[in-house]
């Protein structure tokens, strides 16, 4: 049976996940609003720790301050009730009219300056609130005609959005960091910093690098057919995995937001292992929360909404303990090292080695045997993916 | 008529492209071999300006030291003769067996001391034959199964890789750059750096990061669904488009490494217009050479080689001169203005403006108008879209 | 300039096309309601002949008979005053929360009971309108997981209900068709019947296969990198194409239902060259409504909306230009022999020749030059593609 | 620990598959050609039950009759030494430069005759070695270039070419059906029949279609992104599952050909449930071949072919107990129930009853409660695929 999860496993869900209403683009919704305290109630019941937001989904678009107090002081209400808390927060800048053509980027400058503004005064209720992190998912960033956006000009007022953030939470002294969330389309044909690597090469542009990191999520690389567990092995390489969006994708296609799981299961099992064994090799890895990002399908009444949030947890702890198994395994320890998997982490020259003493050494060219490839020196690699599969689906003690 | 391509067009063949012999997963060549002395001779009449090489196009893999040296006093008398030059060199570290897990990122530290060895003998010939550009494409980098590569290892092993040729062209005074290759997967299941975001956020850990920059191949991006000219923009902007491949491809599947323009021709046209004319809002934009990475169709004989190199300057300058006549149309002028495409280069805040005052501007947010963007305020963009394939089909005189 | 369009054309659009509100699955409705009488007239006014609908766009889910009347009567009313006709009907069986499993495979048994009673009841109106065509997208009819859904049981109902309209229709006296309308996914994760394909493979097992065809979509097909133009030919060859759903799409990605031309533009050319002239070898094509199906953008106003609909239009007509010149260019004719691609209508086989005849011809085999392939007898396929680009950017004249 | 194969499990392999050299676009060979008689020994010896070949495979391209007859007699000792049997044979109509534009589809006569008789006399062997199956893959029957092949002309060439080997199978008294094999590209840019719908489709124009099903494979179908369970469903449906391939795909790219179960993990769960147990709701499935196409990853050497060809049967084996024990839980049959997958299988009319009837029955639709289904009657489908993860995942004892 699937283990039971603890708030130790630092589990937290969007309210937008279990509060969707099943409406897409070819139909409307299913599901009645979810209120924001039985969300918190349910999830702390189910073993999750933390909740996290938009702004829209506490209090819609466009309401009065009062409004807006009355669904804060519920929420911090329920956490103090429950012990919950809010690991994170985010700004929705995607689905008003106003943001149709994007925020910080928009063509227009005066929805960009209601952008800001919007953004700023969610950013004071996130330090309120306590969270330690506020992701931007630029949804509506991009375009669907090439002519109709400058991109150069669109990454440009991207910047000036984000240093103007980060002098926000320093000057304020929030304990904030920030994590950009990419996606490669859908709302738009095509979105500003499609990927994982194109978000990070954005950051080094910015004026303080040190203050935002990605929050990567399983389906939105998986749209672009790229391999997960790579991109946030970079990530991590690079120091900027800064929160994570777990869900499943069943390849390129629309953004389907499907139980972390039940999409790639391969790709899953090496996530997991990254995560919590720090991959092939070992090593630091994330410490962050676990966070859900994904739908309950549309078919689904309330009774399939917590089923559906169970089912994320669940899987991440039965795969938790699959790659522990592989780690431990001695056959899997020998095919590793068969495949010289652990050989990587020497370095490519000696202790202290220049080129010249490369250049010098015949070993590695002049004598070096190329043609003992041929027909030999197999990697077993193929071995190793069986191993890993067995273990993935039980089938090695 | 489509224009005649001229050297100052800067157009350049990779040796290998016209050179291809037509094998493919399925079938062996359904070509002889192309003669370097006679792609030389053939390019320089259709109007190429240079050539470009891995170093086993030249010379075959293992090829003694002399005849090593035959096939580059070869080609060095026939650029003497044509006047072409070779602005890029590149060396072959996916062929040959030995390199079955990789060049610079096997698991194998023998074969990595190889490649090295490899890399800076080739890099010794670009000096000696004065190219600019040394490209590195690391197609065998990568794996088909997670637990086969540790991913940050991998990086590691690259960066050290590139740190080492970085010291090397410095130290021995080479006016060489480096630019990256990346490519989603094919031949491996996932290649390490699949993207242009990928390449240039790891080009940032670098020692020398001025030193590199990346290669960008249509089709590549393309495999992964991404929009290419939004990648060249962000290349651009981060000022790493060191040099450039042109070929086409139609969707996500196998590389194709069709002729420019034979594949998505929308945004061959929003490419050249960036290349050419700094994209929507103008500006700088790329003074490289104009590299095609394509392969002549396995079908096609010798004279449907030559005939597909004409066709790659053809569709070029023909998309040269479409965006030129689009962007001097009063119309596309006037329709660029309602889109409000110009007003993205105006900065979001005013001149000297901090996040205080934009606090206090209740124009910014309180005041502001966010409900006349439903069903109004619209942007304009499918007309915009239509004038650029009204201009592209050379409909608009 | 674009040639105007008239109603020769057979131009169509759907009510719901148009009237989108550019609700998406990250943002709400963007524009009001479009009624159907200023719909019927716009469309008009720009040149088209139709309008189709689902029953739903003119009278919402669960309205009154009087409702339904209303709107119908203000439907006749205009198309008398305008001339435009309705040359197709279709229901919809994917929007309403009971349809959230499908209408005719839902598992749910009521639900397909009432499906077919809403089907039923919207084919009286089809006949009462005059429609010709009766399309059924079943876009709700599929699943997320292969365990809820018995593919076999689902086929088995599909056929079902298909037999029973099939009765109906032929009982009643309709002069109706059906026309199955395949997609890959969106919203379900995988639809039944996803390709043209599919769909005709299914028509086959059907008790009145002659009543039934397939409506394609460019962008269902292309969701799946298929070749549109090439599935088209697939339904003409198979005398399936009983209408057809002309949009855009960019890649494998969400449905995009751009414009006309502002996807894949080669295969737009050869589709509309397959229509227009039979494509490369000439022949009978298609001779049905030119219906469009696809989204104003969602930053558009209704400004945007009726310029977005003339450029569909726009871009099939000058399309068809580019096509009437490429066929009549004597070195496009040239070209098309010397690649031999009117040798493909020659029967392999001679005239009564048997197979015992092919065996017995030693120039079939023991005396055939394969060799003569290798290095030579090319196809001369890139030189065809480079004409055809240019005559889709209007370079010869 | 996986279990181990037997000769009644009806695994087959191709000789191509374990005897892959590793060749790519992008390298040559890794590994020393194998022998057949070897091939054969190993195979026996790890459990399988068949083998199949190309022509090629067995006897080069352009062998002489007596290179050709002594390869033969090899291969019929080593069958009779080892009891394996040849339940499918094939031709290579891809491979030589000769097929540069397909076999029974290229635009060149001559080409297509020469194609039919290598063809018949590849099926005169087959049937000496009895062979049941005959399986066609059309890998190069397509085109990159939408105007270099007339589609209809191209249709019109295949029929009578299958026509014509009906007939000869026919009048020889050969107990031998054909499988088409759809593809959708590679190495083509797009290929003639693209998909199991399309192939199935074009079936029912033949003169015997009774002689013709489809060979799908996993890799195939989901490099257009379809669901392949899904496929073979549609395919068992229509009795068209003639023979099916064996392996794996991560997503849309280039054709990986991995181990099955190394691929889409989800769906070979699903794909075995179908073939071993009928699916959802049972019924009869599939008796033959369990056949690999698979290619021993390049970076193995002859130790990893093998271990790779005994990973497809372990895998193929370990699905097959996961999913009887999934159909065995009660829990999951009670879920089944739940989710009304069963009543599926019961028609949406009653006995006799005709759609006068279902007319004039208001529970169908005038007191028929679509509101229901808002908010409730979801229909428990997240719960099932959990279900199916956790014994996939062999975490429900």
């Amino acid at each position: 049976m699937a283990p039971t999860p603890t708030r130790a496993d630092k589990f937290s869900f969007g309210l937008w996940t279990i509060g969707y209403n099943g409406a897409d683009p070819f139909g409307g919704p299913t599901r009645a609003p979810l209120d924001v305290v039985h969300a918190v109630e349910k999830l702390s019941e189910l073993g999750a720790y933390g909740l996290t937001f938009h702004d829209d989904d506490l209090f819609a678009f466009g309401s009065t301050d009062a409004e807006r107090q009355t669904q804060i002081d519920r929420l911090k209400q329920a956490l103090a009730d429950t012990g919950l808390i809010i690991p994170m927060v985010t700004t929705n800048l995607f689905s008003a009219p106003v943001f149709k053509d994007g925020g910080f980027t928009s063509n227009d400058r005066g929805v960009r300056r209601f952008a800001l503004r919007k953004v700023l005064r969610n950013l004071d209720l996130a330090a309120e609130l306590g969270a330690k992190t506020f992701v931007m998912w630029g949804g509506r960033e991009g375009a669907e005609y090439d002519a109709a956006k400058d991109i150069r000009q669109a990454l440009e007022r991207y910047r000036e959005a984000v240093n103007l953030l980060g002098d926000y939470v320093t000057d304020k002294g929030y304990d904030i960091r920030f994590a950009i969330e990419p996606k490669p389309n859908e709302p738009r044909g095509d979105i500003l910093l499609p990927t994982v690597g194109h978000a990070m090469a954005f950051i080094e542009t910015l004026e303080r690098p040190e203050l935002v990191g990605v929050n990567p999520e399983v389906g939105h690389e998986q749209m672009a057919g790229l391999n997960f567990a790579s991109g946030i092995a970079q990530a991590l390489y690079q120091g900027k995995l800064y929160h994570i969006d777990l869900n499943g994708q069943r390849g390129i296609k629309y953004d389907q937001d499907l139980v972390f799981g039940h999409g790639d299961l391969h790709n899953a099992f090496a996530l997991v292992d990254l995560l919590e064994n720090g991959g092939p090799a070992g090593g630091p890895s994330y410490d962050g929360p676990r966070h859900f990002d994904y739908k309950p399908s549309r078919t689904e009444d309330e009774t399939g909404v917590w089923d559906s949030a169970s089912a994320n947890m669940s899987t991440y702890l039965l795969l938790k303990e699959r790659t522990a198994a592989f780690r431990a395994d001695p056959e899997v320890q020998e095919a590793l090292e068969a495949s010289r998997v652990f050989e990587l982490a020497q370095p490519t020259l000696g202790e202290g080695e220049s080129y010249d003493a490369l250049l010098a050494d015949p070993a590695s060219y002049e004598e070096f045997d190329s043609g003992a490839y041929f027909n030999g020196r197999g990697f077993g690699f193929v071995r190793l993916q069986q191993l890993a599969t067995e273990h993935l689906m039980g089938a090695r003690g």
